[in-house]
């Protein structure tokens, strides 16, 4: 479960720290907001269910984990950025288990259903948002693609796995799956969510 | 009052998903801010003095009215856009109600005069600023119009009538109306903060 | 000590204040500006940690220093941009005690050693990256000198004294002088930390 989860930590900082090197922020800043990605979802997730400190500030293997591989990133990002194809695949593994298991932590702190859900997907999601008010772009997850539908979705099934009592183990792989399904299917078919019909008196 | 609280709910929601729509946000998108500008600032309110998890995720009708009235905006924003008088209104009664709740919430919480006052105004404005930060703007309260001045005061209004022991009804009341009133004024009059004189040392 | 600490709040309000100015936001976007820049680091080490309310909220004198530390930069800011080197000494000493001090505070509440550095790096540089964000910068400790790492050093070192145990008196003075004496030096030598070679693939 750990090192699923550092896996998880591993994919986002990458993500993070290749934004930063895009930005050329310098060596400080690719490793701050590949911290920032990867940490982000989880320490806001934490904060909000009053588990304090958080695991980011309690477990120095996640630190170490996103710290390491944003340095990594700051010298090996052509080589990387050629691997975009498997990146995403990665991204959509990390965004699902992100998504499941913060949504069960959720849970298991006592936070109703519908809270949780969103427990879940702000530690989906979180990260990235965060990386991207960052370097001061619009959040992608906002306007492009479906990325946050997907973390719903997941931290939904699991969400009501637990609600009608199941057993964790097989929830939580069907919800992870779901999620990074339904997320490499959308780029694939290029998939996006509505967006609002602007006529004069708007935009 | 729960139903205050949820059309205060309703009215920032909008104004939100309002936003989000001229920024051509996806459906997901413009919920996501409707939410956060409905929700942050008791979100932030309820972090901040140690009441977690937050309200919005353990009182499902908050995300529900949050939620749906951002899903309306999506289709019938053109409609919408066009009562923007009222909603001015509406928002006004919402940062009057928000911040005098907020405030008060924090003097249960044990939170000192001082600190109760700036908790009321995070309550009151919080959701605005997040939204605008997430959408790429500097939060209209820092340089336009008197909001968030209307929003301190109210707070200060019923933090002070805590501290000399009075009922809460009427005092709420009247903090209520003074920040509705003060802000309508100051629309119908246009009236501003001053801003700095600016030499030709800054700028 | 509370004394060094009010100095500390006071020369990071001016900063943000004359930020603020700078983007000719009115009266009372200088006070909050200056109040976040100021009061947001300390604010979101206190949340990190579980010490809620956090410091800002429960003392008035925090407050009431930002604030008119703040308010004075609105009229003074012409005379105070002259300052502009004994500000920026003022700076690196504010960097220095707000680094160690969150970081012991870290510590005393029981966060890890790896964690407890980063709450003291938060508690330096959190205050001035909310002030940028609120003001659409990417975050200038993120690409711009040696701030952030001052901070970090001198978070490490103080951490690691505590770890063997050593008194405190000592140790603090050391890891202050040691951010004050990095980040003036780096600021006379124009040291900067290294950015990532761009090629062809990014940017």
């Amino acid at each position: 479960m750990l090192v699923l989860d550092l896996i998880g930590v591993a994919v986002f900082a990458a993500s993070g720290a290749s934004a930063a090197v895009a930005k050329r922020l310098d060596l400080f800043g690719v490793v701050f907001i590949g911290m920032v990605t990867a940490l982000g979802g989880g320490v806001v997730r934490d904060v909000v269910i009053g588990a304090v400190p958080p695991l980011a500030f309690t477990d120095w293997e996640y630190v170490t984990t996103a710290a390491v591989t944003s340095l990594a990133m700051f010298w090996l990002h052509p080589q990387v950025d050629r691997l975009r194809r498997t990146m995403l695949v990665l991204d959509a593994a990390g965004l699902g288990l992100f998504s499941v298991v913060g949504a069960l932590k959720g849970v298991d702190h006592g936070v109703p259903m519908v809270g949780a859900i969103l427990v879940g997907m702000i530690t989906g999601i979180g990260g990235g948002v965060l990386r991207d008010v960052l370097t001061k772009e619009i959040p992608v997850v906002l306007h492009r693609e479906i990325y946050a539908s997907a973390s719903l979705l997941g931290a939904a099934v699991i969400v009501a796995s637990t609600h009608f009592g199941l057993a964790k183990q097989v929830p939580m792989t069907i919800a992870i799956v779901l999620v990074f399904g339904l997320r490499l299917l959308s780029l694939y078919r290029r998939w996006s969510a509505p967006t609002p019909r602007v006529g004069s008196t708007s935009g």
